[in-house]
Order: C-alpha cells, then sequence, then structure tokens
C-alpha cells in the first residue's frame, strides 16, 4: 500500500489499450441486482466492494461505461473473508465499524480489490499485469437496505447495513497495459466533469472531486 | 498534528458553554466581502484560509450560525505569511499548488488555524485555551475569482486563484471550556442532517460527511 497524499499522473499517452472477452452484468435489471444482493446477504452477511479511483493527467479519472449512459468505477464484491471491516458491537447496542488492526485481513481487502482491478482492466495473461498500487481509501459508502440508495455514513438505528463500499485511490505507474472488456468502454473523465454532476454519475462518483481536493497531483508530462 | 484516521469524539455534556463579546463580520453584504478580497488580493496576494472541522459524538459537527440563516464552521483568514501553499509554476505554464514541505510554513498554517479557533470559540484569559489538535487536511477548495463560488479544484486555466481555503479535522479533548461570541449560535449538526443539504448549508459544509467517511469514530460514552 501507499500512503501519500502526492500522487503522481502521467499523460495517457503513456499507457497502451486493448480489449478482451466482456466481462457481463450478473443482473440485468436494478430489480435483479438487488433480489441477487438479498439472497448473497442471507448467505454471506454484509456485502464489502472495493472499488478503484485511476487518474490519470489534468487529472481525470477513468471511468467503465456500460451501455449508454451508465458508468462506474472499476472494482466490485469481495469474496466473503476478503474484507477488511468487522463489526464491533458498541455498548449502546450499536454496530460501529472496527479499525482493521488484523493486518491479513486489511491486506485481503487490498489483494481483494487488485484481483477485482485484473479482472475488470488486465490482459489474461498473468504477466502482463499492472502493477496496482493501492493508495488510501478516500471514501467509504454504506447501504443500509436493499435499495439503491448509499449514504457515506451508516445512518443512526441501522445496525445491519447491507454493503459497505470503500473508494481507493490506485497510483499507476508510468507505463502500462489496459485490456477492456469488449462490452465496456473505458472513459477518462476531468474532475470538473464530475463536480455537481450527480444527475450523470450520482452520488458516489460525483463526490471524488472532493475527496481527491487534499491531494498534490505531481502531473507528470508525457 | 494528529494524523490519524482514528477520531475520538466525546458526548456534547464533555464540554461547557459560555458566551464573549461579539465578533462582528467585517462585511454587511456579500458585494462589499468580494471588494474587500479583492483589495486584499491586490495588496497581499492570493488569500488562504483554514476552517476547523469540531466533532462530538454519533457524530455532529459544530458550526457557528450568523442570524437566523447563514452557517459557517469556525476559522478564517490567515495573515499573509501564514500560509502553507506556495506556487510553483509548471512547464505547461499553470500554476499548481506545491507540497508544503517547508517545515515552519505548514506550522505556520497550523498555528493560524488555532489562532482563528481561539478567536471564535475559546475564552479570552490566555490559561482556558482548549487544546485544539489539528489533524488531517480533508478538503481544499479553491475560489477561481471574486465571487462567492468556489470549486474542490483550481479549475483549468486558473492560473491566479483568489483563495485557497482549507478544511481540517480537529480532535478535541474529553473536557473543555468554549466561548461563543454573543452574536453567534453554535450549533450541533449530525452528518445526515449535512448531507445532500447544499441548500441550507452550501457545497462546502454538506460534502463533510463524504469527506469523513473514511474515518473511524470511536465514540466515548458519557
Amino acid at each position: 500500500m501507499v500512503t501519500s497524499s502526492v500522487v503522481n499522473t502521467y499523460p495517457l499517452s503513456s499507457y497502451s489499450f486493448g480489449t478482451k472477452e466482456p466481462k457481463m452484468e450478473k443482473d440485468t435489471s436494478v430489480a435483479d441486482r438487488l433480489a441477487r444482493m438479498k439472497l448473497n446477504y442471507m448467505k454471506e452477511g454484509m456485502r464489502t466492494s472495493v472499488e478503484a479511483i485511476l487518474l490519470h493527467n489534468h487529472p481525470h479519472i477513468l471511468l467503465l461505461q456500460i451501455g449508454n449512459t451508465f458508468c462506474k468505477l472499476p472494482g466490485g464484491r469481495l469474496k466473503p473473508g476478503e474484507n477488511g471491516i468487522r463489526f464491533h458491537l458498541t455498548i449502546n447496542d450499536h454496530y460501529t465499524p472496527f479499525p482493521p488492526s488484523d493486518t491479513p485481513f486489511c491486506l485481503a481487502e487490498i489483494e481483494g480489490l487488485k484481483r477485482k482491478l485484473s479482472s475488470k482492466l488486465a490482459a489474461n495473461s498473468p504477466n502482463m499485469q499492472p502493477n496496482w498500487q493501492i493508495g488510501e481509501c478516500v471514501a467509504v459508502w454504506w447501504r443500509p437496505n436493499f435499495e439503491t440508495i448509499m449514504y457515506p455514513y451508516c445512518p443512526p438505528h441501522i445496525s445491519k447495513p447491507k454493503e459497505c463500499k470503500k473508494l481507493y485511490v490506485v497510483h499507476l505507474s508510468e507505463r502500462e497495459y489496459f485490456a477492456v472488456p469488449k462490452n465496456l468502454k473505458l472513459l477518462a473523465v476531468p474532475l470538473f466533469e464530475l463536480y455537481d454532476n450527480v444527475q450523470r454519475y450520482g452520488p458516489v462518483i460525483s463526490t471524488i472531486p472532493q475527496q481527491l481536493s487534499r491531494f498534490q497531483f505531481n502531473m507528470i508530462p508525457a
């Protein structure tokens, strides 16, 4: 893990892009997705997902576009046991997240994000994996119910959140090869396009500019 | 400075509150304020301001209310020389903020925030000053022009921003005495009241929940 508030960003010309087999969404509707989430919750408890903020010069954020409008960050759901959050029952009977002091757990979360990034953006060959340098966690979002709405805190009186989603800054190296699934489009979106644009990007992605504002971007020229 | 992502928060009953002489706003209108800002810019260059996020249990954020509706974080403008940001001309002729590597400068910024906090919230007696433990910078906002609008990045093509405002988490001790200026009201506002409430709190304060979401709150009971 890289815990620096200085992020080197490289021009897009640093990177090369190819395609690979499609990564289909598991669900064809929001209703299907929430139903599957509910089923998984009953089997495995709270869903933990991790997503990456990949930056290149200016800075721009890399997003994956599905269909004509929906955009998401690369990442996804961790396997049970890969998540770094454990719960700790406080005396007022609320669950509060407990710091992931247990290193193997925390490492598992970072490894889980690398696995997800490779699945979404790396070539299939094991010796062509980008050097994913996972940086700081910049935001945590909570899903209190089996609904689309999420909050940047676990709302009061919610003792059993259904999902915890963590966003990490990922530091890219100077040269990388990305293989983009054929059904997805990789977009590079500038911060000023995301800012205050909740209609287009939703509440999680549209507030990334605020979460990155404390970082120093060291833009490396081409 | 405290650089931990674990924040202890204490109940409101930990703190006692009194009043002190009013701290009047220097300007009576937004137009006056922007005109004064312009005048100061010509004399002293970019305005740097620092503001504090003070938390107590649940967590709630402490805000100062002026009149019936306007709320602000405690803090304010640094004196010339107190600011930690210096500018560094990059090769593509854009000014980009340079990390405050020069320790005395950075310390000056932290000391400036403590000075502002004492002016707004401490008793006048020097031996009754709260133990202001300044934590991490969580957001940086830029004012590109002599206008009210600010952005969480310095917009492209703005080489001479007019203000840089930094928000810091401030860790409070278990017991403190606050003296609130008579013309201001101290409010404790829960995160869920701030979230998505740009109409009431403006863009800077309403996205504090997102900026705090990565912190672990260790709520100490009464």
